[in-house]
């Protein structure tokens, strides 16, 4: 297998982007990471874009022809990877294999989404059908919220889980979001403001969940000899990708407190990548809502299964503890443009590893120069996870 | 780069399946390329979908992870992908990378399409989005027989191409399909069949267009060590795909003659697999409408520029011409489930290379055992070309 790095990086704003089309929200994120690498539009050999929302909750039914030419890309290779909200990672995992492989030198991934162009009402059912339309949506009416609280309260009464614990993920990545210049939502919240926020399904609050964004991400991937040939300073390597899926039907799912896809994907990247657990300095993960962050500490192995309360009661997460998570806002507050999430977390990771997140106090000292990356599609519908190395 | 065979094909009957979901309709093609390949659907270590209407014509928004739960394969590494009508052979592309660079074994390349959930007249809506939605549909009101007629016109002005000989390209599509068990369009027409028919966008009339359809494709791809663990009897190797894409606003295209991207993605294909035009024994062509096989003909190399009209003419694209080009009735009689379609020219190349198209006269003879598949999305706005060899 030929080694492939990231040698350049972009992330647009994310938030509320009703002032840019789906086309020019993905130049924002492109035009840095060709500056970054030092290549130009033309160069691209292949481009992957990671989004959902396709005539659903934006209008371009085919948003990779269209962002690519206005990008510059044209001619270049050109697919859109949907895996719900593990989208951006497919993009970067077929960009990354299209190197790998040896069929192209120089490769893009990126993810784009706008989530804000229809009414909330409408953006939560059509989320909602991001599961299995028509056994769990259309006949139980069940929307992602109930879906993650169902989770919670398994965990909640398996582990002794507390609302309270919830709480501080959501106060921890909003502390973090905060030093974050794209994040979406900047303010700093109490757990007290999580607890007494609106109820949306119990036992998730207004600020369990996170928010609907719009956003891009770009990373330009490349071939070793590509590396060399450019006088990359420092190139950030990808160490291995591990994936796997799970039942559409919740039904079929053995327990509710673990998503087993992100068990088999984190193993899959671990054994790939020839690390452990406890070499990684430090991940992003699938924080859609504040028991996801807790089940995911759990499942990619950063502590046993039902310990994941503890590792966040004790600070094990944030910069200065064992392992710092999310420390770009995670998804609860830079927001989760679902197609582009996967692409915007290994945005983070390459930055961090080259020691450029010096915004306030975000970047995480490197031990081992290794970072990991979990993005989950639905509720373990789908999962990627994403290991680098500098 | 690995060595990557396909070891198992299967496809559904194509046409109006109003009696299926959509993962039912996978499940059809699914089931008979798992015992084609002697593999059961647990073995199965990655998937690649390709499918476009999504929540658009049908009502599943994550049909990849539905089909693949319903098809036995939950836990495999999982995506959609999505060019347009070339979607198929983008998942093939996906799946094929992921063993190519060593990743990945056994592998599952597959097309689901329901396109007649809707009525007609909202799916011509559906498909105009698949070009440049802000600028050309909403705009202008295109929509896709109008584009393809504007590059009928120009064909016909700057080569003398007559409305007969569209016409003769679908008298040859629906004689072989008619020869097809899974075609969609049964009936033998001719010329005058064509000429008579309702004019759609002048000069197409109704037979100079492919049917909406639906319709289920799916390949298992195995690596080299696979193949000989497996004993696979007449495995069929990828010998090399070319991609590229073209611009999004049609404005922007040099001429209205031929696909530039069509042109890039067939040498990049040919350069890759080492072979020639003329070493190719027969071919899949995107014939979404008679127009676009007559440019392909010239595209791909199998004639000059401007010659494609001859070589319909002398019946050199009909079994014992120089080349047979659409043995399984193309889009235009098979028919066109638009995200399936790339997975069946694949189905139909390996079941040739295979001699298995034992129905009727549609075996093509063999010479140096090899097979081309040209799959384009819109207006070449994506292109891959897929070259087998037995």
């Amino acid at each position: 297998m030929k080694k492939v790095a990231i040698i350049g990086v972009g992330n647009s704003k994310f938030g509320n982007r009703s002032d840019v089309n789906i086309a020019e929200l993905a130049f924002e994120a492109v035009k840095p990471a060709l500056e970054d690498a030092g290549v130009e539009a033309k160069d691209i050999e292949f481009t992957a874009l990671g989004s959902v929302g396709a005539g659903a909750w934006y209008e371009e039914l085919l948003p990779a022809v269209v962002a690519s030419e206005y990008c510059g890309m044209t001619g270049a290779g050109l697919v859109r990877c949907e895996a719900a909200c593990a989208s951006g990672s497919a993009a970067f995992f077929t960009a990354y294999s299209a190197i790998a492989s040896g069929q192209t030198e120089l490769a893009m991934a990126m993810g784009a989404e706008k989530m804000r162009e229809i009414e909330s009402a409408s953006a939560m059912e059509w989320i909602g059908r991001a599961g299995y339309y028509l056994w769990e949506f259309h006949n139980f009416g069940v929307t992602f919220p109930a879906y993650y609280a169902l989770y919670a309260n398994a965990h909640m009464a398996k582990y002794g889980t507390t609302e309270e614990d919830l709480a501080l993920v959501a106060v921890k990545n909003h502390k973090y979001g905060s030093m974050n210049p794209i994040a979406h939502l900047k303010n700093r919240i109490t757990v007290d403001d999580v607890l007494s926020s609106m109820m949306i399904a119990s036992p998730l609050k207004l600020y369990d969940c996170c928010p609907l964004t719009d956003g891009a991400a770009s990373l330009v991937l490349a071939s070793e000899d590509k590396v060399k040939e450019l006088e990359i300073d420092t190139p950030i390597w990808v160490a291995g990708i591990g994936y796997s899926s799970g039942t559409a039907n919740l039904s079929k799912r053995s327990d509710y407190v673990g998503l087993e896809a992100s068990v088999i994907a984190s193993q899959m990247a671990y054994k790939r990548a020839g690390v452990t657990p406890d070499q990684i300095d430090f991940a992003e993960v699938h924080d859609c809502f504040t028991i996801a962050e807790i089940m995911a500490y759990e499942d990619i192995g950063f502590c046993k299964k039902g310990e994941g309360p503890k590792l966040i009661r004790e600070g094990q997460t944030e910069i200065g503890g064992k392992i710092p998570v999310n420390m770009d806002g995670g998804l609860k507050a830079k927001g989760h443009p679902i197609g582009t999430t996967g692409c915007s977390m290994i945005y983070e990771l390459t930055r961090q590893l080259r020691e450029e997140a010096t915004e306030k106090t975000r970047q995480v000292p490197l031990k081992n120069y290794i970072g990991l990356a979990h993005n989950v599609g639905g509720t373990g519908h789908y999962c990627y996870v994403t290991i680098l190395r500098r």
